[in-house]
Order: C-alpha cells, then sequence, then structure tokens
C-alpha cells in the first residue's frame, strides 16, 4: 500500500514538474526575440486568459493564414505554376492547338514570368482546362505523384520542404492555445487539398481557395465528382474575404500573410470588434531565401505594407525576425 | 500521509466507476431498440475501436446531415420558406412591382404551395433579391429576430424548437466518439449560420449551404460584404457531394437525410472505402408530426427510398423508432 501510494505521488508530482517545465519552454524557438514575437506571444496570452477583457472563446478563435510566400516559398515562380507547367508538358503531344493558344504558348516557351503576370486566374485557366473530366481522386493522385518527384530548382529539395519553420511553431503554438488553424490562399483548393494535411497539420476541411467549377455523375453507376473546364471562384484580393465568409462564416481573429493579395482579407480581420491579429511576412532575407517587396511581379506586397505600418499591424522581417528559414 | 493516500486511491476508485457506469449509459435514449438503432451503434462501435478491420482515423470521421426533414420539421412548408414570406410581407409596401412579379406574387397572395414547388432556387432567388446591398452582420441580425419573435402555425412554439430530440442526440453521441458534424442542407447557408451553432453545437466553418453571390467593399472606410442578387451555388440533389467536395474536401463516413433532395450525397458517402453509415428519417408519423414520402411537394422520399431498400441503408421509420420527436 505505501509503495502505491509513493508510486502515485511520484507520478502527480513528475506530472507537475513536467507542467511547469512545460510552461516555460520557448514555443516558438526559430523566432528571434523582437517585436514580432512579442506581439504575437502578447495577444495569444490576452485572447486565452479567461476574466481577462480580451478573453475571445476557443470556438472563436479562428487564424487564417494565406500560403504562398507565407507558409512556402514562391520564387522563381508560384509552385503551383511549376505543376501546371510540368502537367502541359506531359500533356502538350496530345494537343497541338496549345502551340498558338494562351496561356499555354506562354507555358510551352518557357515564358514563365509572361504567365506568371497572368496571376490566379490565368492558373486557374489551365489547371481547369487541363483536368477537364478528371475526377477529383485522379487530381489528387496526380498532385502527390508530382510532389512526390519534382525538386525546387534552387534548394534541390521536394517542394513540400520549402515551408518556413518559424510559420509551422506559429501553427503549432495557436492550435495549442484552442484557435483552429485556416488556410486562405489564392492557390487551388484541390492542389493544396493534396498535401497540406500531412504538411501542416491542417484537415481539408480548413483549406479555402480557388477552385474551378464541377460536376457529379454516375459514371458505370459509380458516383464521381468530375473536373469542368470553367473557373468558380477566385480566391484572391477581395475574393478572400469573400472566401472566408462562404467557407468560414466567422471573421477570423488572426490573420498572416504577406503580398496585397492578403490585404483586403487583413482588413477584413481588423474591422471586428475586440482584440485582433494582422501579420505579414515580410521577404528580406536574399541571403537564405529573397529579398522582394513594392515591385515584384510575384507576391507584390506595397499597399498592404503601408497600411500594416499605418496601423501597427505586425511585419515579421525575415532576416532579422527569423533564426531559420527552412527546417533543413 | 495515509490519509492523502486513501484520498487518492478513492479518487481514482471512483473515477474507475464513473468510467464504467458511463459506459453503459443508453447514449440514445429516446430512440427505440430497434434495427436503427443497432444498426448506429454497431457502426460506430467498429470504426472507432482501434485494431478494427473497419478502423476510421478520427480526422476521417466525417459525418453529414442535411436540415429541413432530418434536423428540424420542414411542414407544413419550409421554415426558411416563412420567412422569406415574412420578409417579403414586411417589405412589400416599398415594392409594387412585386404584385405583378413571380416568385414575389405568389408569395404576396399567400400561395404558399405554389411557391414551395419552386424549390430551393425560387427561395434564393427571393433572399437575393430582397437583401440585396445588405450586409452578411445586417442579415445576421434579421434572421435572429425572426426566429425570437415568430412561431411555428401548429406547435405555436419557436421554430427552433421544432427539432427532433433523437437527432440532437445522435449528434452528441457521434461527436463524443471523435466524429466531426457538419450540415449539408439545400437551406441557405447565411440563415442556417445565424442559430445553428447554439441549436446544434454546429459551428458555422461546418455548415454547407446554399448561397447568393457577394461583394466586398469600403462603406466610409470600413470593410463590409454585401449581397448580391445573384445566386451562387445550390445545395440540393447534384449539388449536395459537389458542396461537400467544395467545402469539406474529404468524403464523408456518414450521411443522414430524409429525402430525395439527399440521394446523390448518400450515394457519394456509400461510394468509399471501408465502412459507411447512410440513413434517411422516414416521416410516417402524422400523430406526432406529419406522416409524408413519395408524392409530397415538400420532402419528397421516392428514388432515396427505393435505394436504401435495395442497398441496406438504414431507414429510420419516425413513428416506430423514436420514442419522442420534440425536446418539448
Amino acid at each position: 500500500m505505501t509503495y502505491i501510494c509513493t508510486s502515485i505521488l511520484a507520478l502527480l508530482f513528475l506530472a507537475l514538474v513536467h507542467g511547469i517545465a512545460g510552461a516555460v519552454e520557448d514555443p516558438l524557438p526559430t523566432w528571434n526575440d523582437g517585436a514580432a514575437k512579442k506581439s504575437m506571444l502578447l495577444f495569444v496570452e490576452k485572447v486565452t486568459t479567461e476574466g481577462s477583457t480580451d478573453f475571445v472563446l476557443p470556438a472563436e478563435r479562428i487564424a487564417v493564414f494565406d500560403n504562398d510566400g507565407t507558409f512556402w516559398a514562391e520564387q522563381p515562380i508560384h509552385f503551383q505554376v511549376q505543376f501546371a507547367l510540368d502537367r502541359v508538358k506531359a500533356l502538350a503531344p496530345n494537343h497541338p492547338e496549345w502551340k498558338t493558344r494562351q496561356p499555354f504558348k506562354s507555358l510551352l516557351e518557357g515564358d514563365k514570368q509572361a504567365f506568371a503576370m497572368g496571376g490566379e486566374k490565368a492558373i486557374l485557366e489551365v489547371m481547369a482546362v487541363k483536368h477537364t473530366g478528371m475526377t477529383t481522386e485522379e487530381f489528387d493522385g496526380i498532385v502527390k505523384d508530382w510532389l512526390a518527384k519534382t525538386t525546387h530548382p534552387r534548394f534541390k529539395r521536394p517542394y513540400n520542404e520549402i515551408v518556413y519553420q518559424p510559420m509551422l511553431e506559429l501553427l503549432a503554438y495557436l492550435r495549442a492555445n484552442g484557435f483552429k488553424t485556416f488556410i486562405v490562399s489564392g492557390g487551388g483548393v484541390e492542389f493544396m487539398r493534396a498535401w497540406v494535411e500531412k504538411l501542416y497539420g491542417i484537415p481539408p476541411e480548413q483549406v479555402v481557395g480557388s477552385m474551378g467549377k464541377q460536376k457529379f455523375e454516375l459514371r458505370d453507376g459509380k458516383p464521381v465528382i468530375v473536373k469542368l473546364p470553367a473557373v468558380d471562384f477566385v480566391d484572391d484580393k477581395e475574393g478572400k474575404p469573400i472566401g472566408i465568409q462562404k467557407f468560414i462564416g466567422r471573421r477570423p481573429i488572426v490573420a498572416f500573410g504577406n503580398s496585397d493579395g492578403d490585404h483586403q482579407m487583413l482588413q477584413w480581420t481588423a474591422a471586428g470588434g475586440g482584440s485582433r491579429f494582422m501579420g505579414l511576412v515580410h521577404h528580406t532575407d536574399a541571403e537564405r531565401e529573397w529579398a522582394y517587396d513594392r515591385t515584384s511581379h510575384i507576391g507584390k506586397l506595397d499597399k498592404a505594407l503601408d497600411e500594416a505600418n499605418a496601423k501597427g499591424w505586425t511585419v515579421v522581417d525575415m532576416k532579422e525576425d527569423w533564426k531559420r528559414v527552412f527546417p533543413f
């Protein structure tokens, strides 16, 4: 009896010590101790402290994140553009008409910049046309296969390793504090859902993105959902708050982006009542990643940066704020 | 020391006893012990037993439910039609043109059946036109206000009390077993989100429904989302599996409906791999609720009932399977 008691008390003691140790452990170890990190820690403490005037119920702790340039890199071209390019090349032999038809022509001629300037819409058009008649399950398999076989031109690693370690830590930290984390990206929703759960721990139902039209049909008696050659929704700029309203139906209290494409999402988040956190990743690190902002064709950050500075939103200086950029 | 030990052991003992007592408590007390109840209990046990060949990871335990006729009643007319009617009447003095224009004409003349036959689309058209220019927040307030002030013609109680107690128990039972519960309804998503969280414990981000187009704009510098006079998506029949793919992006393992409008959602759910549960509420109780199926204008249940019978899906006989219908 005494032995059992001592064991139980020892276990309780260990649990207590472990709890205390856990509490003082740094939840954001690859963030330098600057203003950005401090603002995040302070915000989370405020909204999770019961009795505080800033307290937010767990159900309302909605955090939305852009993906390209916020969670993973977007240079030298958006990774989904590379996917589209690779798909067009693979299918081109069966489509001689693409040689003279835009945006396929730019892609086949290797003019990635010209294509990239077409924005999310051009990507979606290519994705929609290319994959017309394909079922959602077939498309999912193609994306996974491409990710497994393709590497990034600069880092020579699979694209799903070119992710920002500090942002992964922020995701885990928010979730540990009762936040529900969503992606709200201009990227194709079916493209992202093929890998986000494994990479970010974000389930498919918490991904908002651009999408093509689809139809339901029975193929040999088996129900399938088939991709159609038409754009249904573009989740970029003004589309982001709309996407949040359509898919989430509740205003976030945290929004993180990196470009003017995220500006309206940040404005929408900022305009709610109570405590809110608006963040921008500023790409300032040409050595470890890339440095670009106001004049970039990809991930242009200009007006949102002005508003962030004017309103005191958190701007993460990648070079100064991050000890490490990628997990590798 | 001995006192502390005894106390700890007593607490552990109590926790154990409580656990056992909890396990034998009936999670579905208002369901009679028939085939329907047995099929649900068996299914949940199978997919939640680790090591079983039918085991499903918690993240994949997606359960989708229709709303009208499945969670709450839909007679004598869909509750949202009553809402639309009340709104049209309230606004009619400012819209003399509605007297000659359908579907407003039917509504103003009190011809609810003619209007109801226009289906979800007619409702959406009325909702969209009526609320054009209104912000999503204003609309939310109008729905809540209507619910608070209006009562059901037969039961003389607020519409949000005309819900099925056995289905509320099923929802709680599934959630206690790690399921994520969604509504996938032909009803307007903004209409439902105004009250589903309080009533069903389903958060707004887990509601898939029909929707009108919206736009984002700055009004006096304040960002708002404004309703536009156009239908964006009809979440009924073939639209339901599409809605599931768009909003959830993962195939459910449980689907529950009550009409042919849910047929494709059940087919889509049934066509996945592993264990799945397809259920239909069959309205067979004219005394406590209503009895209707193959020839009803509202909630017609014909082809889905045939397939359910042929494939062994669970058909809930409201009269036989439910001890009680409503919470009151």
